[in-house]
């Protein structure tokens, strides 16, 4: 296999360019990078469009390199210069995936007996997104709903904060959230406003119902049109002396608490 | 009041110089930046020894200025270059102040009562350890112990991320992790190792005796060691499809589990 080692070699030149936004919606593709959301992605069909790795990780990873041939995915090996101009982080792990959307409408990624969602409105920070997605993954949450005021799912942080996640559950993207949460509620759920304003605690709510939960800004929360749109506002309980929860960590205990009282039933 | 324009005057070097560890430990001090923290710094006792503030600030948060006059608190008026040289964030908020460092001994941090601890062995990420730091205050820890292989509590970024509850409950720092465990089953603890090797879930070990939480590292978890230490190995349940939750999650969902109890009792 022949080297790439030209970072402006036209094939490099239009997978960096899906470190943008603008970028990623054009083409309906983005980066997923590390042997973990690589692997990820190639586990699911139609998903990978081309890989590239290093020599270095192809020697770390054959299974991955060999998963991805044997899948008819185009594999390019990548000089440590060209991984570096692709990859957005300082040590990057030497592999690369070009992933089509994995997005789906909202009317697939809940199905009939789906029971907890997490509604992410104007969430701002890839890092918190992907956390939330990551977390609620493990909460066995049916779907997440990026909405159009929140970060765009596919940003690189975002990615890779979700560890993998992103491949996981169905995502949703690109909806208003009054939509959202009007959908949401025609379809039996019972849509919380995760929000330091509530009047009850996360204790003190009844969550054996299909729940979307919905999270808002890291500053400033959710706006009052949205808190009023919610079935009800609910806050988690501070015991102690914080002013407030991070929205990664208030996410957390949400979906956990959701999770545990659908485990029990 | 006369302003600080000059980054190379003593008494801005001096500040500027705790954002490094060995001053710090030198000085037996730190920074706080940003009015939430300053104003929780200043509702303690001698822990302000002076506060700088923009004409800015001042004007924004006057109370803040004030509190710390009637305290006795030396105030400087700096200008923006001043506070940008001392700030570490992008956006400095205009307030920042030195302080004492706060933390006590094992002894002193759990009192008799005491039901709840989180103790970080092997965090190396200031913001993941602030925001444990900060979730352990809401879900009403009574300390929270950084032993010596953790990040330094004063760093920077953990003040940060603890949103002022670097300051609302007792800190422990310094303790090799073995010693900690050790003091702390001593003085009636369970400690419960959080780590996705445990056999049984948070779901299923009883919470209602006084607990200590040990919290490992962001990438490996806790060593084999420290997990033999530990009167149980508890892991968060996975529902979903991720491999794992990360720090400051898990510690979310450990601390909260446990507060539930603890309040239910």
């Amino acid at each position: 296999m022949s080297e790439l080692t030209n970072i402006k070699s036209p094939r490099v030149k239009a997978a960096r360019r899906l470190t943008k936004r603008a970028f990623r919606d054009r083409d309906r593709a983005f980066l997923a990078e590390g042997p973990q959301a690589v692997r990820e992605a190639l586990a699911l069909d139609g998903v990978t469009v081309e890989l590239f790795a290093t020599a270095e990780a192809e020697l770390r990873h054959p299974e991955i390199v060999t998963a991805a041939k044997l899948a008819g995915v185009p594999v390019f090996r990548a000089s440590g210069e060209v991984m570096a101009e692709l990859a957005q982080t300082v040590t990057p792990q030497g592999l690369l995936a070009v992933c089509r959307f994995v997005h789906v409408p909202l009317e697939q990624a809940v199905a009939a007996d789906a029971r907890l969602v997490a509604v992410l409105a104007h969430v701002r920070d890839p890092g918190n997104a992907g956390t939330v997605l990551r977390t609620a993954d493990a909460a066995g949450a049916d779907a997440v709903v990026f909405t159009d005021a929140s970060v765009d799912p596919y940003n690189g942080k975002c990615v890779r904060a979700s560890a993998g996640s992103i491949f996981h559950l169905p995502v949703v993207t690109g909806l208003p959230v009054g939509k959202a949460v009007q959908e949401l509620k025609g379809r039996g759920f019972r849509v919380l406003a995760a929000d330091g304003t509530g009047t009850r605690t996360l204790d003190e709510v009844a969550l054996d119902a299909p729940v979307a939960w919905l999270f808002g800004n890291e500053a400033w929360g959710l706006p009052a049109e949205l808190l009023a749109l919610a079935d009800e506002v609910v806050r988690v309980p501070i015991y102690g002396r914080a002013e407030s929860l991070n929205l990664a960590t208030a996410a957390a205990v949400c979906l956990y608490a959701s999770a545990r009282v659908h485990r029990q039933k």
